[in-house]
């Protein structure tokens, strides 16, 4: 027994070990992370190294011939588990070899994630049967994976047992065992097929549904995509739908079948742009509001919208395939993240745990801006939340002007304190053809900042400015001049669709308010403020503080997360603990019902002032509207 | 507090009780068996009892008012645990309310079984919610069922969840809930269909698919239907539809799709028969040879046909309708009973659990006799099992005039000694058309009681009569002359048809022998051979062992049992116990490999011989066929 030093690349590390060790021992003890499944029985193929340069080591192991291609042995691949130290060595490790931990990146705030996904594939060589050992095939197999990885109480499931004979014959009794939350084998496959291991994070918005198809072995997004929901033929917002789906028994099969389909049509497109096959989509995580939850389930919804807002239920669900016709392995499963309430949904849950809201110390608030918003507040001591009817005004419905922040929307503005001249950003490049929220909130700030709205968003009508004028006995404020657009008019916005904008963000800061006297804190208080919604990849944070649709906090503290659902479904794929964090805050989320806040209306009106009526509320924004709020 | 009595109709039974004691506490002192699910709280409705004489006693309450309807009421009925008593007291518990012990009739073998089915029915009236009471519409189910009934850990399947809102509106929240296993919550209706609760046992036999629809409610068996298994168009015996189905990739599609429908065709005709809907077929238990269940399964079923003949999976298997399209309860369940090896399936370990040799302390030999016959032979110290390759002949196939024991079929036989005049009895009445299994055992023992046919299975060309003659070079003996049948010609047994029955019956007695000879006891140890079969009602014992088919005990200990495979399913439909006893058996039977026997072929080749070429075997034998046994 005599000491050896192995040097690790890529990083050049050199560590110490003694003779007769195995080099994954060696580096256990030396704190390297390589992926180990089967503890060291060369099973898994997981801790693959390069041997770059050696002394001695020993011959290529039966157990490495059986895991190891040929080709893979000719570049000097070895199993860590497999090598026994007899002299110094180099080694390098290749990043699929490394222990993995994932960094999820919701814009704006980066998630450290222990990858720990509810699917695992695993290989196996069972045993072959004899004539004295005559247990039956599915026994050999769960027998070798119980022993190979320590799970205990293993079962196979049925499409899976369909495949076993197969896939056994096909490879010689070496195959890749598909394993759900370590208790059920839904797939196997000949060969090794462990790195072909997909799976697909939804966010079923009312007005958009959006996929992301995700690694499952590294966590690496593949694919993204995204479809506006079909169902907007029935009605573009939470509570239409509802009723076309209670109006008749064909109104719920058709909303079901819309959005399986609307599901299929992006999990198909991902998988093609991915290159991967149907059959490698081994589960789906789908969060969305109650009503669109409760309709893709075909359960009646009516109950969401009549007081007492109950759901049918509200736990996560695990459903598979065959129960919605969705299109991945026939084994795979559809795992739907919790409900809060009948009005706030999985979203809102996927939300919180992609920002870490409910684990942070900071007093925080999270506002999802959609046709509902739901508002969050609160820290790792506990968490209030409320859902405000807020409309699709920031998603370009009831604007006139208005649209989804998709190509030739204008997604910033700015306006000249001279002149007026207005300067704007157009998604894509090129010339406008509408507006989408991130813009409006910019345009509103912008005229009230250069006195073109009062308080009470009443058009200036006298400003100095030919962009105001009048059009059908009402004012409007010129965006951009026909020229300048991809359409045959000017991009306006109308002394109306400022009413709309009003209404939107005061049905937001009014839930904010409530739940902030809820909570007994206010403005002060709040050390951060997660805004997230459909706005693309923009939002101005001072802007939105500067009409008031979220309380007055440092603009530094204000941080968008873009479509944080999708992100907290993304994580809820990737990490079997997300998911019980899940379950505990639908159980322990307060949903505080603002219809039965007494202060509500007054809320609700007081919050329609720009940037609201009580400007004590927002003393950073008094600072600078200067004269505009002194004339209001 | 004062002494009071309680008479009970119909069997008059007086029982005292005190006052102030609820009558089903009164019952439940006495040993009066009622039924009760709920513990006493008026929820089930299981304790309905009439009150014919009475002095006093409290008025009809609310729980009664929920769970009895107004014509229940009318007629005096009441709830026993609503019921306080005040005086002396006349009731009558109608059948419906006692405890359910159910006398399974195999024939042959009377069984007592204590109802408990995986499937129960229970009523619940979840409370609404309120604004402050909002837990959702499946905790409230739940949480009702798991106080009422006294259930743990109860969850719900997502087809009763798309049905949970429809029946609590059209009910008030008065539904029936059916409960899987005592832990979904499979199916809810309006209102009470406690019931309305069936099960399917299925045989599925190489030849014939036999299903029996039974009330889960009562145990009682409401229709019963068969059908030939229409694979039989691709190979009539296991080996061939194993090589049909392993031939290609559409050979299991169709084998499966073709068996599958059968059962769908099978339920559908029991379901019409009974009035039954299919919504209210809640379970089926499948038991069938490993190959069916295989093929059933669309697990390929090679391995099954090579050595060492194991099977994919052996253990019981839960499957929903989905699964296999068959129609029944969205929500139901398909049982599948254990295998026990490649050639012992299901259906014999139901076999084991209709005739109770598992659980008895007699020595006994089970045969079901088959195209292939699985023997078993134990007692509850333990259990044999070995599978004959006996040949469809006793099935009617290779036997010329041979046929299934259907209508028109000779069932029974006999020879007269001296002018070996033929007398037979035909199924269904009428003029015969063929041959059935038990007739053939008949013909053979009789013609070899009366010197027509020698111990090595010669038909006997001197024998003096003209029933015996020659065609195509070959002897045969008429058994129906034309004029006596419903065909244009003789029915016949061929010297072929006769080497058929040989060979037949030599690998029963040999697979019987082996095992003999691994438990080393003699036929003399044997206390009781069942025999089952598809032989219609009918199979001589005697017949039997005169011709040494089964083992020479004394004839009143030789019980025919009929389809005892398809009373086993139907006790696994009846009592979950069951299936815990059929799991057991799949473990503990022994498997006995007949060709790894080294004496197999020379036990074969003994056991063409009429009874056996060992006498000493058949004492009572020597003794019946006299003369002939010495000319042998």
């Amino acid at each position: 027994m005599s000491d050896v030093f192995v040097t690790v690349e890529p990083e050049g590390r050199k560590i110490r070990s003694i003779t007769g060790v195995t080099l994954l021992d060696a580096f256990a003890a030396s704190g390297v992370s390589v992926r180990s499944e089967c503890g060291g029985r060369g099973a898994c193929g997981k801790c693959k190294v390069f041997v770059t340069e050696k002394t001695r080591i020993n011959e290529v192991t039966d157990q490495e011939k059986r895991v190891l291609t040929r080709e893979e042995t000719s570049l000097n691949m070895r199993l860590a588990c497999q090598v026994y130290l007899e002299g110094n060595l180099t080694v390098m490790i290749p990043v699929e070899s490394r222990v993995r931990q994932r960094r999820i990146q919701v814009a704006g705030v980066d998630v450290a994630l222990e990858l720990s996904p509810a699917i695992r594939k695993l290989r196996a060589q069972p045993s072959p049967p004899t004539l004295l050992d005559t247990q039956t095939y599915s026994e050999r197999l769960l027998r070798f994976l119980e022993e190979t990885y320590d799970l205990q109480g293993l079962t196979i499931g049925y499409e899976a047992l369909k495949k076993l004979p197969g896939a056994l014959n096909a490879s010689q009794r070496d195959v890749t065992a598909t394993v759900w939350n370590s208790r059920e084998i839904i797939d196997v496959e000949a060969g090794d097929t462990t790195q072909r291991a997909y799976g697909l994070a939804v966010d079923i918005g009312t007005s958009k549904i959006v996929g992301q198809l995700v690694s499952l072995d590294d966590g690496q997004v593949v694919a993204t995509s995204s479809l506006e929901n079909p169902q907007i033929i029935h009605g573009e917002d939470v509570i239409s739908r509802i009723t076309f789906a209670s109006a008749s028994e064909e109104g719920l099969d058709q909303l079901q079948s819309i959005v399986l389909g609307g599901i299929n049509a992006v999990a198909s497109r991902v998988c093609e742009q991915a290159g991967v096959h149907a059959t490698h989509l081994y589960e789906m995580t789908l969060v969305g509001n109650s009503a669109m939850h409760h309709i893709l389930l075909h359960i009646p919804p009516l109950s969401l919208a009549l007081a007492p807002y109950v759901p049918t239920v509200k736990s996560s669900l695990n459903l598979r395939p065959k129960d919605l016709d969705l299109q991945m392995n026939d084994g795979g499963n559809i795992h739907l993240l919790p409900l809060v309430a009948g009005f706030v949904g999985a979203d809102n849950i996927a939300g919180i745990l992609s920002t870490r809201v409910h684990k942070s110390e900071e007093l925080s608030i999270l506002i999802d801006i959609g046709t509902n918003t739901e508002v969050n507040l609160g820290n790792r001591e506990g968490l209030l939340c409320c859902s405000c009817a807020s409309g699709p005004a920031f998603e370009g419905a009831h604007i006139r002007d208005g649209m989804k922040a998709v190509q030739g929307a204008i997604e910033r503005v700015s306006i000249d304190a001279n002149d007026h001249a207005v300067h704007f950003e157009v998604i894509g490049g090129g010339k406008p053809v509408g507006i989408c929220g991130s813009a409006m909130i910019d345009i509103l700030a912008e005229m009230f900042r250069h006195n073109l709205v009062n308080r009470t968003g009443r058009i200036n009508e006298k400003a100095p400015t030919e962009r105001i004028r009048k059009a059908n006995d009402s004012l409007e404020f010129v965006v951009a001049w026909r020229e300048e657009t991809d359409k045959d008019e000017d991009i306006v916005i109308t002394q109306g669709d400022i009413r709309e904008l009003q209404l939107a963000k005061a049905a937001i800061y009014a839930g904010c308010s409530i739940l902030m006297k809820h909570h007994a804190v206010s403005h002060e208080a709040i050390e951060k403020i997660y805004l997230a919604g459909a706005f693309g990849n923009y939002i101005d944070s001072d802007n939105a503080k500067i009409i008031g649709i979220i309380p007055d906090v440092p603009t530094e503290n204000v941080v968008f997360v873009g479509n944080s659902a999708l992100s907290g479904a993304r994580m809820a794929l990737l990490s079997t603990e997300m998911r019980r964090e899940a379950t505990d805050l639908s159980q322990q989320l307060t949903y505080v019902e603002l219809g039965a806040a007494s202060n509500f209306n007054e809320e609700l009106i007081s919050a329609t002032y720009l940037p609201h009526k009580d400007l004590t509320r927002f003393p950073s924004v008094r600072k600078i509207v200067g004269k505009n709020t002194r004339t209001g």
